[in-house]
């Protein structure tokens, strides 16, 4: 099944090629065509502003910048695919290594300002983290809101971010208290509530940039992975 | 804060116009670049096969359809864009008309085969859904593994489909019992179990093809819109 996936998207590609007669390919194409070719890809970190962040997201970026000054506060980076140190840690759950080698993480698959915008701070010493998160035009549910989809993403993804290490969701359970309106700036807060064994119990909440408006909260459960087992 | 992200793109646009030295835009490109001119989009249906989707889903797919014929079933189509009905329906949710033109339905910005790939049928008889759903290698969690984000957004959209009308997610509770290898098609069962008021109950599971592995549980609150209120 994974190999009959990654055939139909090369005949796709390919049939793109005949159409538009072997074009020379836009800056923007190269990213998804690069991945057949044997070409290293760049590992670009894109938890850093770009032209398309607003000025909240700017202002609160600077902000958390100056806490991580003392080494009480840490920006993690972002890559639209894993370190090789990630990928040893996963080994047993990759599944096709061609595949593996076309995908890229879900969040990080937009052009700039498009989909998610996001950097994520950690506070080691109090097990917890703030996401700032600027939800672009292609994220929309209802016409002028960020779609229940594209927030539970970024609830995922800020609380795994306070796990540490290789982990896998098992539970999310999200109140969505007010709609996010498209292309604002929310801050999601989370935190470690309990550790038991390998499950870590986890929650958070979304507010506006001012925090009078709570967008969300959420609780999650997340399971420590064991390398030596394979879940699939 | 909606302006400045709108003239956020608009510059980041204009700044890889002038480094591409005004070119030709490519087939892949127009769908972007499009949403600035007064051109008038084209309402494609995205529920429907193409080259990417896997034998299993084209052999669903083909089932489903039979189904229909007796009028038992139905299709439910699925575009970019909010019909000008539902565009009507949701009026008091807009916030900027010129960002809601450019806005387009967060599972269905990817091209064809990278993202969300699905189709979902309606036993309006039974109160119940069936979602097809092919996640593809742009929706990456774990590596070779479908993220649990892009699992959400779609449980959250096949819960909505049972619901009929304008609605909003409330709450949604999942459980990630095993992960989706990336690029397989599952099959999710969605139904209405009670209805209070403005209040729809819903669950849903996630399995396999052959339906012997279970991969979530989940139940949802949605509510139903009052147009007469903005929500936000």
């Amino acid at each position: 099944m994974l190999r009959s996936c990654t055939a139909g998207l090369r005949s796709i590609w390919a049939l793109r090629g005949r159409r538009e007669g072997a074009p020379r390919l836009s800056m923007d194409l190269q990213p998804a065509r690069r991945l057949f070719s044997t070409e290293k890809v760049i590992h670009k970190d894109w938890a850093l502003p770009n032209p398309s962040w607003s000025k909240d997201l700017k202002l609160l970026f600077d902000q958390f910048m100056k806490k991580c000054e003392d080494g009480s506060w840490e920006r993690l980076p972002s890559y639209k695919r894993r370190s090789t140190q990630e990928s040893e840690d996963f080994k047993t759950y990759f599944l096709d290594p061609k595949l593996v080698e076309e995908a890229q993480l879900f969040t990080r698959g937009f052009e700039d300002g498009l989909g998610f915008e996001y950097v994520i701070f950690k506070n080691n010493d109090e097990k917890r983290t703030v996401c700032l998160f600027q939800g672009g035009p292609y994220l929309q549910g209802v016409p002028g809101l960020l779609h229940g989809g594209a927030m539970a993403t970024m609830i995922d993804i800020a609380l795994g971010s306070c796990t540490g290490g290789a982990v896998m969701t098992a539970n999310l359970n999200i109140n969505f208290k007010r709609p996010v309106p498209l292309c604002s700036v929310v801050v999601i807060n989370s935190q470690l509530d309990k550790l038991e064994g390998r499950k870590l119990f986890l929650s958070c909440n979304v507010r506006s940039v001012d925090e009078k408006t709570l967008y969300s909260e959420a609780t999650g459960l997340f399971i420590k992975l064991d390398p030596e087992k394979s879940s699939t």
